[in-house]
């Protein structure tokens, strides 16, 4: 029991730090810690489903290294966060519903993993994806659980508001574009969650800084309303497509770099075609542009050899340890 | 002529079993049974269904052993039935479009099987999904073929109405969630089904009795409106997992049956989430949570040991024979 | 220079005559004459869109073979028309933002070929369709984009209007659903694209006339409204699904040819489906239905010996020349 719980709590922490690709309880407790300072019940949802997350992944059997290196926990991690923030912390249905959907996304990611094993393309947050979307499209159906008075399904509108971004904003967005992938508007979370990429590796840390500013940018660019960049809403998936692309899945060289930031800029246009696809039915976009761009351009990069050399996979990228690759490698 | 009549006959009868997935003529009957004593008309459609399923799957020289068992005549059966719930079966244009859509959905189930033994999934009624799915959505655009004056989409709305279950109800809902399979609401069409699931085999008429209690379960846990829940609409994707997961697919037992009661709660959970991102085109969830999860569970199943053990696949489940097993066994 | 130079210039008009599945530049030459007579802007857009297309492939370093076939131009030449049609050809932004989707397409239809070669199945204008669709979907979200000042979501309804074919509209409808795979109204360019296809092969210019002529009987056949059907846009994928399945990915043969023809008859009644499924987003339908009737039809294809006969991969279509073939016989 001595040396199991310690292994135990080291897989929860990486269970945090693997919803930024890294493979370190250090960064996880940075980042637990930024969810604390946000909202105490926030960092308990994300522990918590975590938690559970490993646990029954263990108890089914699941692959012990994956247990381990925490990646049986951050797609629970995130569910249980998100059912949190939509459906009330702070009620007692939210905790049962927390835990029904952290034994039910377990399942998921089994399934997940082994549906796009056939192209060697990893799960990443595709079985929290389908799962928050799920409950929060049917929770307006349960009366116990929804707590509002009537469903926020509604035909999407046309983006009004000023477009002219200030100095404030920008600053406002680029720290926020990385607390958004935890659903926290506090910028000072952003801080702390860069710094915890910074102490996990310098290479993840500025490729996630390029991500963010990659965001800005196009959301900008495109007309976006200076409110919605300014709340981080248009650019965490750009954050975690530049993660992905630039460190992560395809070694980090000067080819992947631009190839990852263009990734980093589809995903931020795909992010309101998403969230209009989905509005009709009272969803939400979620990380689904981050999963889609990923997986799209992880399938395309092994046609672009001058993206992707032949050499590229004995490149190990130590500055941004993971084990994600493991998947990506199976083919 | 002789021999090739009743052969015939038989593969139809089995089309019918095939829905809750009996390979057994004399199930195909007693369900037939039940069909005609709801509505004469249903039962013609469904026979006539299955028929032209088959007829055409031998014409097209699908595979032998696949249109015995009645496996090409489960999806073109329930088309049809739908064909006629939702379009009125009396009128003869339905008569030909349901015809039409038979002839279709052939070929979807040569298409959905061919895509899915990539996984070594079964089809199951994912043909049927997509093909009553594309029906109903287009047809309030075809002036012969709807016969209401205005398209039914809407937004979805939050539940209301009270959620507390009365005897009578929860009686109502165990044997409407079996009928409701068939997309009849008379409790007694759902008694003759199950009669005729004991019939084929004790352990299946216990598991679907267990997934309709699953389901009833769930939705009350979750809040659903009494009322949802006595029609049956909450639960006929439960009975329909369990019996996928508990036998059928995976062998039954001990491990299995939790197993499959947790994916039938699921596909309770799931049933509005579905409802909700096809109403505003005017779409209805049928059987896409069963579809889903099943496929799910089943993908996940091989990655949990504690589960299914190695020896499961020698494992012959007797008591619910079935062919569906020779497409999952594909891998 | 001098020998790349024209080489280029033939893929880029390859380009073009890929999107009716032709390996001729002249054919492609024909279409750009047919875009350029119709509004010399879209004749601008498709043949700058399959120039950019052609070459970010070639900088990717996409297969040779595919890049000189204009494989890799016809997915890019209907996205920059799509985004120059639905957000007004003569606005800077429209052009920027054109050239900007043409990079993305490559990578997605990298992506897709990738995908969809699991099962020896063709990209088709599935790159396309993902990408034409996020870019109008999201573009309300977009005030630089965004022309108008609301968006277009809106509930489907159910169809009204005159259900009475004329001579004219029939005329106009055989042409109209030629031209309207360029989004042309104009019957007109739907004679000199027929043009195209018969000097190309004769077998192409029947098929698609038969296609045509398909996709009009369904249409009035299900009671679709005299306009609607007038004006093409019920028709262009019956025309497309009718080559692909007969002369380009099956060999056009006495047997294969009802077979595409229910095809056409199946997308036909698919787009309403496809356009509801939309409409609450603001998406359209664009070649969906294409896309998907074929992908089926080509996977159920080989199940069914009665209708392509083992022997049938040696039976070379020269009428129709295609490299798409090569993809189709990958597995």
């Amino acid at each position: 029991m001595l040396r199991r719980g310690p292994r135990f709590a080291s897989g929860v922490l990486r269970g945090l730090a693997q919803v930024m690709f890294l493979d370190s309880a250090r960064a996880g407790a940075v980042f637990a810690l930024a969810l604390w300072t946000a909202d105490w019940r926030y960092g308990a949802y994300a522990l918590g489903g975590a938690a559970l997350g490993t646990g029954a992944a263990r108890l089914l059997g699941a692959p012990h290294d994956r247990v381990r290196a925490g990646l049986e926990g951050f797609n629970s991690c995130l569910t249980a966060l998100c059912v949190a923030v939509f459906l009330g912390a702070g009620r007692p249905a939210t905790v049962v519903l927390a835990a029904g959907a952290c034994l039910v996304v377990t399942v998921v990611t089994a399934a997940v993993i082994r549906l796009l094993q056939v192209w060697g393309l990893p799960a990443l947050t595709l079985p929290y994806c389908l799962l928050a979307g799920a409950v929060t499209v049917a929770a307006p159906a349960f009366r116990r659980i929804w707590p509002q008075g009537h469903s926020i399904a509604a035909l999407p509108g046309a983006a009004s508001g000023p477009t002219v971004l200030r100095w404030k904003d920008v600053a406002g967005a680029f720290f926020r574009n990385v607390s958004q992938v935890f659903f926290l508007e506090q910028w000072q979370a952003g801080v702390l969650l860069l710094a915890g990429l910074f102490l996990a590796g310098r290479v993840a840390g500025w490729v996630a800084c390029a991500g963010s500013a990659t965001g800005i940018l196009t959301a900008w660019a495109l007309g976006t309303p200076a409110a919605r960049i300014a709340d981080g809403t248009m650019g965490y998936n750009a954050v975690l497509v530049a993660l992905a692309l630039c460190g992560v899945f395809l070694a980090a060289t000067r080819t992947t770099l631009p190839y990852a930031l263009l990734g980093a800029a589809t995903a931020t246009a795909l992010t309101p075609a998403v969230a209009a696809l989905l509005a009709p039915s009272g969803g939400h976009p979620f990380t689904w542009p981050f999963v889609l761009t990923t997986l799209g351009f992880l399938a395309a990069a092994r046609s672009f050899p001058h993206v992707t050399d032949p050499t590229r996979r004995r490149t190990s990228s130590r500055s941004a340890p993971s084990l994600h690759g493991d998947q990506a490698a199976a083919d």
